[in-house]
């Protein structure tokens, strides 16, 4: 398996001069999602939890409606397998499942669109589901959960260059983490890690570090997450689609303090 | 036109309490770009420089060659043209251009993947001849553009929402930025908006706020840009890809110091 950092040699300018030394850079590999030995997707990633991030991404992206849908799961990361190359996830999926690949859920979402924001909200709208949960969570529950995601961000901590996204119960336990080069990608394989371990993402509350798009606030609606909290700033589109959906979103939870964009009945102070 | 941020109610939990209060978000719609009338691409995007967008997005994939390759180019923002929905970039190319877009330069990168990275870049390198400017830039230029940069990102010190992109001679005369919810699209935009000036982007430094990921240092080189600056990390891949089309990456260039990854040749101390 390949490391997350790389040590390699670069100069550093500083203080007026420059100097040869080394610096931990965070690794970025393409990995190959294949449906019935089929090429379906290139994410460029992290690696590490491969099989997450494929699972987590065929569910955001509204492939698979659930585990069962997966018939076989396969990643081999070494160059062993003739069949299988390292940087490929292999994914058998039933034939409802395979049906929907042709149907990838965004871009159904922007069949309609060049139009607006709202017509593509709209359009969503009809084909997911508000969340109905009663989770809810206070705000020193958020800050510890964020302080905890920022613990366990080893890679970020070594190179500055990754994103992190957990999953986790308000008080603490399970608790799930992911990074990875993307934030998409960090969401989806914390997702997918959720699935594996068959614990119900409809339970636990999203801690992200970075910032929190339309296409974020769809992927954690399409897993069933109700509350997404992030440390830094969400934008209007993903706060239309998060009032729409019924989704409590947090953003600047840092510093013991929060903002509440949408549905704040679900954070208790 | 859209504007880029949006005032809307909030509760912010500060202190112990919760309390009613404003905040400005970050506005993200979508963008589609048409050729020749049939939907190509939706992008998210912040509203503003949308027909440097779709050109500079069209250049950095390998579509266009040069301004010659597009005969028109329309953007209309408002619902008042029945043909031309608001958010609609609308672009006529000539047959040759035209002919490649079933064949996207980051698909073809990718063509020969699941494999590893090493192989990616190769794939990439027999595309895009490497870069032979002899450009070349102080640290304390580095410094002051980057600065500037940071001072002309009004949406993100409005909102914490949105990535900053500038392209600028090493003395600062011509200066570009644009500003996106996303890092790929503020690139586009200021490379598009350097071409619709004609200006050319091989005489230019590109400062990032953002990460430097292997498409980032891809869209670089295919604009023929040479010295890629960011305020934040770069990736393992995008130095490798760096490296054999010969771009200077400096990352983590802030509080006067910076970090030279690749071909530190362009940077004279």
């Amino acid at each position: 398996m390949s490391e997350p950092t790389a040590d390699l040699p670069i100069r550093r300018y500083l203080q007026g001069a420059l100097e040869e030394t080394r610096d931990l850079v965070v690794v970025e590999e393409p990995l190959e999602i294949r449906l019935a030995g089929e090429p379906f997707q290139v994410l460029m990633r992290l690696p590490g939890l491969e099989k997450e991030l494929a699972l987590g991404f065929l569910f955001t992206e509204g492939i698979i409606k659930n585990l069962s849908e997966v018939i076989t799961l396969h990643f081999c990361g070494t160059a062993t397998d003739p069949l299988l190359p390292p940087n490929v996830v292999d994914v058998s999926l039933t034939e409802a499942a395979l049906a929907r690949r042709g149907r990838r859920h965004l871009e159904v979402a922007y069949s309609s669109c060049g139009l607006c924001a709202k017509e593509t909200v709209s359009e969503i709208r009809r084909q997911v589901a508000p969340l109905k949960s009663d989770l809810t969570v206070t705000p020193d529950e958020l800050f510890s959960l964020t302080a905890r995601m920022q613990e366990a961000q080893s890679t970020f901590r070594a190179t500055g260059g990754s994103h992190g996204a957990a999953l986790a119960a308000p008080g603490g336990d399970p608790f799930l983490m992911a990074e990875d080069v993307g934030r998409h990608n960090a969401l989806d394989k914390v997702i997918g890690l959720a699935l594996l371990k068959k614990r119900d993402p409809t339970a636990l509350v999203a801690l992200l570090s970075g910032r929190i798009s339309f296409e974020m606030v769809l992927k954690a609606a399409r897993a069933g997450i109700s509350i997404l909290a992030a440390v830094s700033a969400p934008t209007t589109m993903a706060l239309e689609l998060a009032q729409e959906l019924h989704l409590t979103v947090a953003g600047f939870v840092r510093d013991r303090r929060l903002n509440i964009y949408s549905h704040p009945e679900r954070i208790r102070s």
